[in-house]
């Protein structure tokens, strides 16, 4: 099997094109372990094939499979590289796509350097949900709490949602945090981190599953903790649900933008430095709005393996 | 820059035909740490070129790199798998080779499957370094201690060298501990674990470091944890000096047969069964005989790296 590896800040899948590369379906969650493993196999987070799709309204499709052999429905720093692999491959020369994974159509937009090479990829990640049941989270935004100094546009938002989990105040592990919830697909909590906490010696290991598997949030969650530089930027660790702290998440910077522009702590472009590199998102403020995500993809080499 | 990924029993690193890919002496350092990362990489435990040598004795050279660039000597892992890339990729037709590794000559013997390609390789690593001094551990052996149920042969080895460390108590993280202690040019102690221990349970992680940092060992030691199932198998974990746990270490299964044979736990041939696999080392209990070590090596997949 010809395969290519790739990551995006860090997040790194094998990729195979599936047009050349006919593989019985029943065979590629195993595939998936067995090329995902980093001591015995290729080694990555998972493996993804791009196929072609009988549709006109479809440039191609991702099926995306976790290192585990289980389905995954998206992920945001793969989805970029999807795009870099069939432009670069001349798989076409569109650069404007609609790439379909789990029957979702994401659009994206390529940026093509001198080399003729896709340098940076935007992705349409669709409108962040913000009503706490559907995130879903089980606090109560506290009325009583002063909204004065958070944004016009926010205030406007409460005023026809009032259950948005703004900066509202959480006892985890003995202890009070505040949280921002937002739900990309895929539910998020944003913590800022008080002045005095240090984000790189920050123990995200030790409260990071004490957040994922707190009672308030029914279907657990994905825990972002941010320091806020300046308007523009923020640096962010994340801690992923079911796998623990990543390099990158791509919904998680999504997430973390959009509770930045909430709590009125930057302005609608903001670049997201985690681990694995930094993907710059925007938001306009408005529930209706798509949050755009851009960032890197990188190609690392090709290869092939007997299976 | 072509490549293959190599493993002896999930010890794997990158090789490289450097009669082909000609680099820069001053770079490989660097390549070897962009090339080993697990995420932004191809990702393996380090690097290793396979060289041409002039000089007629002399097969092949090994030039092995550390994940970190900084040099290694040798790794029986690592020969295993360049003694098939050599004869798999048809470099040499002869199945008893002599490598050299940092200046050291090392004997190898190939099986050859029906297929016409290595599936088990033999490595002559040397006799055994057992006198204390050399190891080098600052315990003496207890002269007190009963030593009439060691084997015969190593009685008469106490005789002539009294001061080899085996079965000896030794106080470590405030528990008293047996070991035996052997060179087979890194230093090794090792340890079998009483019958009410786990193996697949027991703490390596905390108790692992101790040993390695305890003052009685001058140059830090790798340790070996065993449990002896018959006369020719045993099981065994290994804290690798500045590694930590690793899936398999050639050395540490050679000095873990070294001290099965001298406390006459086991016969002269000793399966080592390991996390990666099972690697079998052959010692005849004389303190001049190579131990012989034997285990698989397995090709991955071929790649090709812009660098």
């Amino acid at each position: 099997m010809f395969f290519t590896k790739m990551h995006g800040c860090g997040n790194d899948y094998v990729y195979v094109d599936g047009s050349k590369e006919i593989i019985e379906q029943s065979k590629k969650s195993e595939i998936a372990r067995i090329v995902s493993d980093r001591h015995f196999g290729i080694g990555s987070d998972g493996l993804i094939f791009i196929n072609p799709v009988d549709d006109d309204s479809i440039d191609f499709e991702m099926e995306m499979y976790n290192a585990d052999g289980s389905r995954s429905e998206m992920c945001g720093n793969g989805i970029r590289c999807v795009a870099k692999y069939v432009y670069d491959n001349r798989l076409t020369d569109k650069t404007d796509l609609v790439i379909v994974s789990a029957g979702k159509k994401k659009y994206i937009n390529l940026e093509i350097g001198t080399d003729n090479l896709v340098f940076s990829v935007k992705v349409d990640m669709g409108a962040p949900i913000l009503a706490a049941s559907e995130v879903p989270v089980a606090v109560k935004s506290d009325i009583s709490t002063d909204r004065s100094s958070l944004p016009s546009a926010t205030r406007e938002l409460l005023s026809s949602m009032p259950d948005i989990v703004i900066d509202t105040p959480v006892i985890i592990d003995g202890k009070e945090w505040k949280i921002t919830c937002v739900s990309m697909g895929n539910p998020h909590a944003v913590v800022f981190l008080p002045e005095d906490v240090n984000l790189d010696s920050f123990e995200i290991e030790k409260i990071g599953p004490r957040f994922e598997n707190n009672s308030i949030f029914p279907n657990r969650t994905n825990t972002e903790f941010v320091k806020v530089d300046d308007r523009g930027n923020v640096h962010m660790r994340v801690w992923e649900r079911g796998t623990g702290e990543t390099l990158a998440c791509g919904t998680g910077c999504c997430a973390t933008t959009v509770a930045c522009v909430l709590n009125g702590l930057t302005d609608n472009r903001v670049a997201v430095h985690v681990l694995g590199g930094i993907v710059t998102c925007t938001w306009d403020g408005n529930a209706e709005s798509s949050v755009i995500m851009e960032g890197p993809a990188t190609t690392v080499f090709t290869g092939e393996i007997d299976l």
